[in-house]
């Protein structure tokens, strides 16, 4: 059992109509002491020295000189800025724990990620584009462009818990899943392939979901020679990172048609500049990285840190744990 | 087992692109002989009185008169044409059997409305809008309004191969389903309510899936009174029939606010007139009667069809036997 009297730092912004979540942490933390402090206000980062517990987006760099830190639980799913090994070692070496909010966004990252998916393949957006132009009515051209789910091959890269999600929701239709992990662990449901051979099946993907994350070894993983490797006709979607993926080689696998087309929820930059050309890409489809948000998203942050937090105190293996 | 020499009546279409699937029916009825005709053609009416099975969508009373046809396949899920009492009763005299091609369009129309449910949660046509008009991020505003299906009670009007395959894929979320059904049978695996007591659970939908077919029980089923006793901020989803649906109520009750949105696949008229005041409500997303279209349609419609004649040949019971 943790001590009751531990010190709480929290840098987790709370818009105005967004009391009774502040309140929900401020009661759910209970005897122990928080210290709240708004995303960039400086002073937060002296007052990390003095936390036991560092909670929404502290400064790897801050947290790392501090003795007193034990455990830091992001408020995200990624954790792109802990991401290099620097950062990783001196965690080990200092025994403090690192874990994320991964468990709240795996839920509408993989029912974005399916609605993305069933759009396409109902002709969803040409018929609202149909609807905002003319109100026409393009039944048969819909209908024989409109497909099935069934029978299509569904590649995974990335096998984290948005990925497990998807593969959950997308149990009930009749299509073939292959994963991409890192390394074969034994514990997938699904046919699992390593990272280092992607290239072997990337020919048999009808849609190739990206959920990877933003670090040294993901960049640019997506380049030109592997999307041109695709099935002709396969569907891109990249809820993971910008980064991950080649853009420019992209447009022009969608402009020439061998990718059928391309569903974005993140781009490198974000926000996408107006004036670049993926925008205007006829079978190009962008979100602005909206895949993980939904409406009751800071409580469902709020709740998963306390249970970590109850976790912590007993001593219990703590939730979406990175170091 | 019957003989291998029957009279085959067909008037399915084929577009000059669908000579393998026409293959695939002329191959699929073996010994048996095939009369083929185009969908309106004059001759195809006096043919029918020479034929022992009639596929596709003849004519109902020129089916009644014919003493010879035993069993009528319709190439569609829906029957109207057929669903009178008259119709009904002078199959029964008769001995004749009807039945339709439902299994082959519930696929498609339940991933439709599963695609419609998770589009307008996710925000999708919102961010499309957005691309289309300026290319701008708006990513707070989207993200804070999407929303998870989790905890949500759907409503199911209509309890037939649509609504329970719906209910197959909705199965991995954790929300409620209350399926409404004219008499309930004691083999839902959902909670059930029956039609004449709808009025208890409109109150409760935060989704209302209309499945309804057009006869003159369900005629205007949703009428204002009950569009009106929906939970505020209920979303409307019609896949069934348009004139189930009180039009004018729906936009009144889309514009006031009270109904959040709608997902109209069926209309009444159809095609919905380009100045239909429903087109140009921003809450109102209407596809021109695509939720049953797929790529390959004809293929199945085939397929189900001979699976059909198999069964009928060995005296097995048939698929979507409605008389």
């Amino acid at each position: 059992m943790q001590p009751n009297n531990l010190v709480i730092w929290s840098n987790d912004d709370f818009r105005p109509d967004q009391s009774s979540q502040q309140q929900l942490l401020v009661d759910g933390v209970g005897p122990h002491r928080l210290l709240q402090f708004e995303r960039h206000d400086p002073r937060s980062i002296d007052a990390l020295a003095a936390a036991d517990i560092a909670y929404g987006a502290p400064d790897p760099n801050a947290v790392v000189t501090s003795n007193r830190l034990r455990w830091i639980h992001l408020n995200s799913a990624g954790y792109t800025p802990f991401d290099t090994q620097q950062i990783k070692q001196a965690f080990q070496a200092q025994n403090k724990i690192l874990t994320t909010s991964s468990a709240v966004y795996s839920e509408p990252c993989a029912q974005h990620l399916l609605a993305m998916m069933l759009t396409l393949a109902r002709q969803i957006p040409a018929a609202l584009d149909s609807q905002r132009r003319d109100c026409a009515w393009p039944m048969k051209e819909l209908r024989a462009a409109s497909r099935l789910l069934d029978g299509q091959t569904v590649v995974l890269l990335g096998y984290g818990a948005i990925a497990r999600r998807l593969i959950e929701l997308l149990r009930p239709f009749n299509l073939s899943v292959i994963a991409v992990r890192t390394r074969i662990e034994g514990d997938e449901d699904v046919t699992v392939v390593e990272t280092s051979k992607v290239d072997s099946c990337l020919a048999h993907a009808d849609h190739l979901v990206n959920t990877l994350p933003a670090n040294d070894e993901t960049k640019n993983f997506l380049d030109g020679g592997r999307l041109r490797s695709l099935k002709p006709g396969a569907i891109v979607y990249n809820i993971g990172r910008g980064t991950t993926l080649d853009a420019s080689a992209l447009n022009e696998l969608l402009r020439e048609g061998h990718i059928a087309a391309a569903y974005l929820d993140v781009t490198d930059p974000e926000p996408l500049p107006p004036d670049h050309p993926l925008w205007q890409t006829p079978n190009c489809f962008i979100t602005p990285h909206t895949g993980g948000g939904h409406s009751n998203e800071k409580e469902r942050q709020i709740k998963h840190f306390l249970e970590n937090l109850r976790r912590f105190e007993c001593g219990e293996p703590l939730l979406n744990r990175v170091v």
